[in-house]
């Protein structure tokens, strides 16, 4: 192979910098997820075909990544399509790849979950609390912010009707961005609530393709959304009277605090905006609930926003949209809602699930934007054993061999130490500890050895170093 | 989809609970990996095609599993495998999956590494020392404890010639199965010795052939032995003298301690037995080194055995392998060795380094035989609060809103805590706790709520429960 070696286009390598932040992330929302009882679930790369096919539109079939069956392909292929390829009729290409093709890699971990709930109903405690923190495939057009190959980072919780769930899941989300440490507001509405809007403006039986354009509001503003309807074909009744009627709804007055007895509540109530089984005034009863729980919260923490829409159809209780208040990424970072059943395609009715998605990739810009990893990110090693010999030899052997008994005394106290192996040049052994963000390095030559104490220079600083005792090292790097 | 869903064959869901497990694995080995300066590294499941086939012999080829081009990929079938299907000629299947194709999800973790540092060599900080833990995936055919789909967990050093890398990945292997509890002993050899030994026998032409027959060692003992080698067709000499000579090399005296100047190593050195470059006499320098560093090893924790061979073709160096020596699986839980050339293939020479590789489907297999988990994995949540009121109303709402307060409170202490979410039975609240494995409930009713104090009750001991404070509760968990 002459040229450079690549990776397939809109796939990534994460260095270990870049791996050490990401973990950093992930290691934060686990340990919150596990402190409200969510647990770690994995599901194979490879799915069924027939798994995958029908559940993300016609265009998500599309996207998805097809793996060749193993083996002679060609030999599975049906007489009928061999047949038409020979009679040089038109080539049947997706029944050519679905013959080609049993398995495929998930598209999402949505799906996996749902046909995982339903394979092993009877194993598992009801309500089921899981995590799942695995890459995900699609065969997207890439572009900047969008890759064929990226996490997703998920906590549902399914077989409970209870707004509890709700509540507890707000919470976790702001515990989450409490501990990476950002300035978050959090955004809750009920697609029972968009629903009842539908049918005061009569198009209910548009109710999905209203909400996808409701979705975009955030890129095309107020200003932007009338000719979106109009677009769609929708009534001049829709795109006149709709960003007026949000405006007015959107006021944060006494007049719209939902479930009151207002005016406004009971136009929408003679209009059909009743809440259905899950529970009336939801919107409320969560936020309530948050608030409760934490009395800490400023008014703009955790709010009502009857214009938030999310895109995904499955959704048919409460839906949340997390964004960041620091930084200029401006679309959401975290997401989730109820549906009512997800699993129903799978053959297991009546499952009511809530859950909740981070953005790994965007909350890694964000942090990065704001410089918010420094402090935070271990990984690097505390100390380096640098040996100013750059020749083998008995000498440089003996105290190499100190400098690694003296590594694992280190380490048993918890520090990350490395000895530089190889008989090089100060200069590049410096360097290497530079490059690898190593704040100290203890510098080993015959001479310490025998006093039995190191040499300590702090890496940036313009200093020769200092001569001390094992004992004064420890206490350097304890603090 | 009227049946239950499944998953293909040789892949696995792995539940809360193994997840738990293995992450308890991983994170125990990657707080190791990082104490010696190792850094994580992830790479895409995608590679291009070129970059995997022919590094893995013509077998490996074949297990590569192909993803299908995405959008219509008999567009890119060429005319003349379109025209010999059209012809009915004899379908050339291997070129047909060829052109339909572009990319493969990895087969392992070390040909993706190697093609990470050749891609970023002038970024990288050498020597390079990274970890991997990632799946890799092989249409291998699925057998009991062989799977389509598993973790490779994977630390290497590149760039470096020095020993002293040998010595320090002996001692991360020793910290780990000391850290998982594990007892083991640790084999090590030289490719080097084995080469000599080729020479010694007169079959250095067929060396890699020779050292496969002895990695089966394990599994034919040495009464098997000689049949392998006749059924290769290696001459009687080989045959009839490598068993007797192994065993009388094998001896644990001083004869065979390596590089000592005996009659013994004489006559090796005759023959040709000398180490090459990377330095003389590899294998004591290792064991000494080790042993230097930790001298409460006992003589068996770490071994030279001139028959360890390991299977691949890429070692010319130091070969390690790893064995419990409790539990009943004999073969091997980690292994490695260095390699002189891996980088060679994608145009970078002379990048020499060392790896391991820890088998972690193995790993668990053995502890959770030893039953040596159960002490050591956390995850389940510390408390369930439970409401004994089956019916919604406000004052379950009250009693819920307080439970959840209280739950905020004792997860800022650091517990796992969850609240029942729905009016239920008390006896189906009990048994999510003790399906989900949560050592104590607390009961929470009106009277509860109003007194501001919590009924504990410890699962699975016969007792109603004591009434206690908020501080009580608080110590009793801490206890």
């Amino acid at each position: 192979m002459a040229n450079k070696p690549s990776i397939p286009k809109g796939t990534r390598d994460f260095s270990p910098q870049e791996m050490l932040r990401r973990k950093y992330i992930f290691n934060t929302i686990e340990k919150v997820f596990q402190k409200y009882g969510y647990l770690p679930l994995e599901t194979p790369a490879m799915e069924n075909l027939e798994t995958l096919t029908g559940k993300y539109g016609e265009e998500g079939d599309r996207l998805i990544f097809k793996i060749l069956n193993s083996g002679n392909a060609w030999d599975g292929v049906s007489d009928n399509v061999k047949n038409a390829i020979k009679a040089g009729d038109a080539v049947p290409s997706g029944r050519l790849a679905a013959e080609l093709s049993e398995k495929a890699l998930r598209y999402d971990l949505t799906v996996p979950f749902a046909r995982y709930v339903v394979q092993h109903q009877n194993e598992i405690a009801f309500p089921f609390k899981r995590y799942q923190i695995q890459p995900v495939w699609r065969a997207d057009r890439p572009q900047k912010g969008r890759y064929r190959e990226f996490y997703q980072c998920d906590a549902d919780v399914i077989g409970s009707r209870s707004l509890v769930n709700e509540v507890e899941l707000v919470l976790l989300m702001l515990d989450v961005f409490d501990a990476l440490g950002l300035a978050v507001e959090i955004r809750v509405n009920e697609r029972k609530i968009l629903h009842g809007i539908t049918q005061y403006f009569g198009v209910e039986d548009r109710a999905m393709e209203f909400i996808t354009i409701l979705d975009k509001l955030d890129k095309v503003n107020f200003e932007g959304l009338p000719e979106e309807y109009r677009k769609a074909g929708f009534s001049e009744f829709v795109v006149q009277e709709l960003v007026p009627f949000l405006k007015q709804v959107q006021q944060p007055t006494e007049e719209i605090v939902w479930g009151k007895p207002t005016a406004l509540n009971k136009k929408f109530a003679e209009k059909g905006l009743a809440y259905g089984s899950v529970g009336d005034l939801n919107v409320v009863a969560i936020i309530d609930g948050v608030k409760r729980a934490r009395p800490d919260l400023t008014e703009s923490q955790v709010v009502h926003d009857i214009t938030l829409a999310r895109g995904l159809n499955y959704y048919t209780g409460a839906i949340f949209e997390v964004k960041a208040l620091e930084g200029s990424l401006r679309s959401s970072i975290c997401g989730g809602g109820r549906y009512d059943d997800l699993t129903g395609i799978f053959g297991l009715k009546n499952m009511s699930g809530v859950g909740i998605s981070f953005g790994a990739d965007r909350i890694y810009d964000v942090l990065l934007e704001l410089n918010k990893f420094s402090s935070h990110v271990g990984g690097s090693s505390d100390l380096l054993f640098v040996i100013p010999l750059d020749e083998d030899g008995p000498i440089r052997n003996s105290v190499t061999n100190w400098c690694i008994g003296l590594s694992m005394k280190l380490r048993r106290l918890g520090f990350s130490v490395e000895v530089y192996p190889d008989p090089s040049k100060l200069a590049k052994q410096f360097t290497y500890a530079e490059k690898k963000g190593i704040p100290y390095v203890a510098i080993v030559g015959e001479s310490e050895m025998k006093e039995g104490k190191v040499t300590l220079k702090r890496m940036g600083a313009n200093e020769k170093g200092d001569l001390m005792t094992i004992e004064e090292l420890i206490n350097k790097l304890k603090g």
